[in-house]
């Protein structure tokens, strides 16, 4: 039922954790070709999704693969050391994906628009990021033992740049061969509570249509030939779906009465669309929303992606040769 | 009923046009001790809500004055030739209030917060406004017949200076006095479709705990000593209203089938208000929202803004005219 | 002797009209194997040059091919008429370089790096210049009659990216096949007077080691395999310059009283070069100047390029419809 | 000599160091009226000038007052632990001036424009520095021990706010009656050498016609009621500094041979000033110039001097707390 919804809203569903509670639904029973493990920390609850199966694929609408969610909503508040830990948690989450040989090279990209806020922080990650590649041709003798070859690539959007996102990486990705790809990406929330305060990695790359910018071509393995490790952070909620949870919520309270459920059985099926449709009328029911704090939440987002990224591909930096390698 | 929602929610009503339209409802008939008046353009519709009589005052939840509203949703389209046409309106309906001796000063106040993109729209309105009291003082050659003695300033947030808002503009007032304070605010709308496309004109002033920087003291003729005209566009909505709205379209449904309208009549008072709670529970019932395209709606707001304010203090400046003075 | 100097302090002379003045010194005869044009204009003087035989190559320093410079020191002041006019100016001269039939493509790259403010024209003209191939490919109904397939491109800079720029460009000009590459960079001046009035087309391209970043490779139709047209503008100098210039001025006076010029003649050869290196020292001789109000200079050149390149791209688009491209 | 040229290019010596570098020219004598302390840190040498005898003012072109100057070409660097000691040593020579009983308030002005990179270092430093004057009014409970009022001020600049910027500290003065006042300025640096490497310490406020934005009226004790200090880093230098040193040193060579000296001793007195002016005339002598990595700059000297004036007045806060504090 939700997924129709979403499909008549065009809303695609960045999380697998979210596509997960909603193929569920209301049932205790995990998706069938899915398998959920879950860790507890301090500040963050970890929950790493498997899609195994191939005919799970469709019903939870994301390709097999292995989706790592990181939910911490200390990320939203002003809680420096609480920071420091997600950042840990991010890049030990991140290190399996990335043991590689010692001469690989890896690609970060950051996706999204730098000039629009909600946008920006694919863009902002990638001017975070201690870059190496061209100290390994031109200045050896700056690095550190143990550091990679990282090179970072903001290709910008299909509006602004004319070219597919997916055109510009594959062009780079012949040049310089990496042996990994690491996209960062700003995601659409089905829950607003996730805006900026959750963070995905999987292994399956970006799908086509995903993502707030929208993507039109996939970029993973089969587009790029090396495999691709996506990283997102919701940072807009669709408001279609606000409207809805509160329908929803309110069915359900009507559900807890059996006479009033008795009478919400007669509201016509198509109800609840209609009206959602005429509250977001105005905005051709295509409001995307995201919090008033916006650049504190991209800022805070990206020092902390940018952080557990520089961590997971040079495990020996200190602090301080983090930010002496980023100028 | 709505009014009550909204100070559940703190939401406070900075358009009268909004006010009017809750406080009426679904009737017909004019709220009392208001008068209502309207033009319409190519491009726009514009009211004029005058509160005529100190009772409307408590109804409307706004001191008596004027407010002129200018509705154009063509401002969030790309079309300038049409921006045009909305910065001559806000001009014409400006000048009334700016018809001042030759002598006088205007103090232009851009309230807001710059770092915060939402928020950002009064600084930004400063910065392109043509500005001439220095040159009266030092320059008086470099300045055009007719030209009148405009100073700007954005005194910033409370959070950022420390200082309340209302302090800063009074200590400035009290050193140049102006004969008349424009300020400009970013507002906050009950209704989504207003986010960038509603311009509201008030000889009032600013109250206290409207905008969305929820000043905590009046920026108005009691506290400053002048007139006080204030300017605002929205540019936030409330989330709670846009479940809000949900619910009431759909309850609206309920009503016009006679069998429904029995369930809708037995529903308990607040329930609406418990399921909106839940919805929204996870910032806090809190939630602004705004839409993506921020950046670009803050900017052309920005410019409509203070082209109509230097338009209408200084009638004779041509375009060119109006880019050269702006450096 | 001054292009000694310019080798001892590693400076590159980016524009061809400044190499020539310095290879002729003070004679009067021109350059062999060099042509020159010249036009007059309100508010500039364009100045062609054509290195025409490949011996003249070496003594200018610059490929064969022609240099176009438009010198127009009003773009410094506020003047919106004339930077019109200067638009103008710019498109005229790059049409006969896109005179290409109806279905080519045209990539415009903007070098540099947009967090650096001296070095961001390149990025910024990109953001402000009217792309249109994603139209062609996905909503052709949404094009004007006569516009070109344009994309747009800022590949960012090698510290950031660890990638040199020239490899992203082959990559992505090897996916979207151009029929034509337009560079926008920043570069440095001999003459101070220059920063921000000057632009110059190139045809050849970019040399290795030109522009503000000191490009590593080439960009032109030898490393790319399409013709590339260079698009300049001057944003910094070389302190050193200035010091040197002092000093030429001072022993040009010299010159002129018999007595003191049969002294000056005593000096040895070394002397000034020693003098700048320690009045530039603190610096490593590298210090590179640019003028404190270079935010606006910059945003200025920017639309003046974007304009001229759009004007000449897509050369029936009226200034409204420009502005309804550019979102 | 060098004050005449000073004056002839309306050059403001905004360091007592570079003001007592020139009156005492070669000699190795101090200035009558001044006395003169020096300490020494593994990164910053501290100079520590004292104009005592109000004869020593007109010499020094500087009032009466105690001017501390923190010598770290290190801040150029990317070297974060030698950065955090910049910071203690310049919260440490803030301290004596804060002295000040427990319920005392104090305001942070950060003079300079926020749109203009090298002139924005005063509006950065008021970004980064612990505001908490609000949270004694509103919300007591969210102090730590130890905390003092602080508020902070951006004014803006003449141009842009058409208000003298003295007027509008004043203004806020009178209001929030603050018992200490610290400005933050970019300073014009004589010496190339000294931009983004000298922090100024001074307690006798800024005189009219000091600072990159040149302030008209003085922000001091004598139009403030209160005592002002004044922290300046310089951000630019004066072209015609760098020409001028360049002559000078260009001489001193002459001097050091006996027969050039004969030379040296011919040449019209006025010939350097002739030169000068030629060689900087396309921008009427008035060209200020700033080093390329302008951006990086701005923001560390930002975070330095904003780190250093938060540890002076809120001494228990831990570099969390400070985190935290700051939104």
């Amino acid at each position: 039922m939700f997924t129709e919804f979403c499909r008549a809203f065009g809303i695609n569903l960045d999380l697998a954790l979210e596509a997960r509670e909603i193929v569920r639904g209301e049932t205790e029973q995990e998706v069938p070709g899915v398998q959920v493990d879950r860790e507890k920390y301090d500040y963050a609850e970890v929950t790493i999704v498997k899609i195994v199966e191939p005919y799970a694929e469709k019903l939870m609408g994301k390709p097999v693969g292995t989706y790592i969610t990181i939910e911490a909503p200390v990320i939203r508040e002003n809680n420096p050391p609480a920071h420091q830990e997600i950042t840990e948690i991010l890049a030990r989450h991140l290190e399996p994906f990335v043991k590689l040989p010692e001469y690989s090279n890896i690609l970060v990209v950051g996706l999204g628009n730098w000039r629009a806020t909600p946008d920006s922080l694919g863009p902002k990650v990638c001017s975070l990021t201690v870059v190496t590649r061209h100290l390994f041709n031109y200045a050896p003798q700056a690095l550190k033992e143990g550091m990679r070859s990282v090179s970072a690539l903001a290709p910008g959007v299909l509006g602004i740049t004319g070219i597919e996102t997916a055109e510009i990486i594959k062009g780079v990705v012949e040049k310089i061969r990496p042996e990994l790809i690491i996209t960062i990406d700003a995601l659409a929330a089905r829950n607003v509570s996730r805006i900026g305060t959750t963070i995905q990695i999987a292994d399956t790359g970006i799908s086509p249509g995903s993502g707030t910018g929208n993507q039109r071509a996939g970029i993973n393995r089969e587009t790029m030939g090396v495999p691709v490790i996506a990283l997102g952070i919701p940072t807009v909620a669709h408001a279609a779906v606000i409207a809805r949870d509160t329908l929803d919520g309110f069915l359900e309270q009507l559900r807890k009465s059996p006479e009033l459920y008795q009478l919400s059985q007669r509201l016509s099926p198509g109800l609840a669309q209609e009206v959602i449709n005429r509250v977001l009328e105005p905005f051709g029911g295509n409001l995307t929303v995201t919090p008033k704090e916006i650049d504190t939440l991209i800022h805070t987002a990206a020092e902390i992606v940018a952080g557990g990224i520089t961590m997971a591909l040079h495990p020996n930096l200190t602090p301080d040769e983090y930010n002496f390698y980023l100028h």
